[in-house]
């Protein structure tokens, strides 16, 4: 590394208003030149999508002071990460953070995650990336034990690096910072939602749903995020973005006839 | 298996007015009693993105015949599928099947593309599935050679089934079906987009980009998805939405100090 601060991205998917980038953008800040792109409404649940049938807008703001230059941009946060790299900052960042994500994003809901999407995309392009989130969904939600962990956790990054091809999914645990027993490198949970529409009728007689469900842990391990977070600690999973399945390619070889 | 059919949920990214799912109906229709619940505008790009902060509405379409039980959904590939299984089928259906997509969803495109993201909730949900692919963009292409080897796969999934937690990325070469070699069970190929925006000035004088970009694959192997498709063949990448990295987990455990 040169003398030069490292350029950190931050985004998030619940919006560029929101409490948590701000509690990111600023311990970000103690480490390196930060740049935010983010969503300008919540993305929550758009997991990888890109905007290709609609146009994209970008739009200075002035929301984390003088010394930090941010957009707000009318696409996913997929979106925000591609047109940072390619037209604001116009090269790679040495980081990307993602988040303070306002809620979990432990288990199976990396696959629906906004705020952990963004971060793989950084990776795919090569970027180490990290997803934080707090499991607190509320809006005035305490970020100080977040914002510790994170420090502890980018300082490590920043450090002694993160292989190729590996981003990191951090949750923190709702509790007062001195309650967090610690860090934990886990696995991902085998968990999924059991969904229930709530089905409704709308003011003309039409029939309409909203999505609703339930989370269902079905994994017993103690080296799963779900564990960790249930036991107090804050849950570290390094995700990939191969999804190749080599148990599948080793049945297929061997069962399949074609 | 009971003596019954199986019954076979068809879904797609595309919409369900493209031909594409027509082609997987008429192939799907040949093994069990197939249910259409697709997106009732174009979707590509999706992810695996599920609508929370919108309504969901479905339709019963008669696109298929009298046979067939068909509903447009306002949302989502993935939107499609937890609406078929918890409201419109009522159980899990015995296969998944999604596509035939209207162009490549080979390599990283996986992550992007709703037509796999579909497949992958119903493998969440423990339902075998499959995502088809050719690569065709055109409205107007020929679909033989897919519903070929379609029709081929289909039948081993049936008859040998797959691991749990496993799905599959089919993706079919734009080739006439006779000069189609076989079938090859691949590896993802480590590949990208480079970005580019294209910025323009709308009639008010503002600034806005569409996304566009060129794939780079920058894999030689001779046993990814690419190389497959390259040389003629039907690749077959078994997928899995365990994103853990288990190289990741052993580096943060000895370089780390958390």
């Amino acid at each position: 590394m040169t003398n030069e601060r490292p350029v950190i991205l931050v985004t998030n998917d619940d919006g560029i208003i929101s409490p948590g980038i701000k509690a990111l953008v600023e311990v970000a800040s103690e480490f390196g030149q930060v740049v935010v792109v983010a969503p300008d409404s919540p993305q929550s649940g758009m997991g990888h999508a890109i905007t290709l049938e609609n146009v994209l807008r970008i739009e200075r703001v002035h929301l984390f002071g003088d010394e930090i230059l941010a957009y707000q941009c009318s696409g996913t946060p997929v979106d925000c990460v591609k047109i940072a790299i390619n037209k604001i900052i116009k090269k790679k960042p040495d980081l990307c953070l993602s988040g303070i994500n306002h809620g979990s994003n432990s288990s199976i809901n990396v696959i629906y995650s906004g705020t952990l999407s963004a971060a793989m995309e950084a990776s795919i392009d090569g970027v180490k990336a990290i997803g934080f989130s707090l499991l607190d969904y509320s809006f005035e939600a305490d970020f100080q034990g977040a914002q510790h962990f994170a420090r502890l956790i980018i300082q490590q990054i920043l450090e002694n690096g993160l292989p190729s091809g590996c981003l990191l999914n951090v949750n923190i645990p709702k509790l007062p910072v001195n309650d967090i027993l610690g860090v934990k490198v886990c696995r991902q949970a085998m968990a999924q939602w059991e969904e229930e529409y709530d089905e409704r009728i709308d003011p003309r007689g039409g029939t309409y749903y909203w999505l609703t469900g339930k989370f269902v842990n079905y994994d017993n391990g103690e080296d799963t995020d779900e564990w960790a977070l249930a036991n107090g600690y804050v849950s570290i999973v390094p995700v990939e973005y191969d999804l190749t399945n080599q148990h599948g390619i080793r049945f297929l070889n061997k069962h399949w006839n074609i």
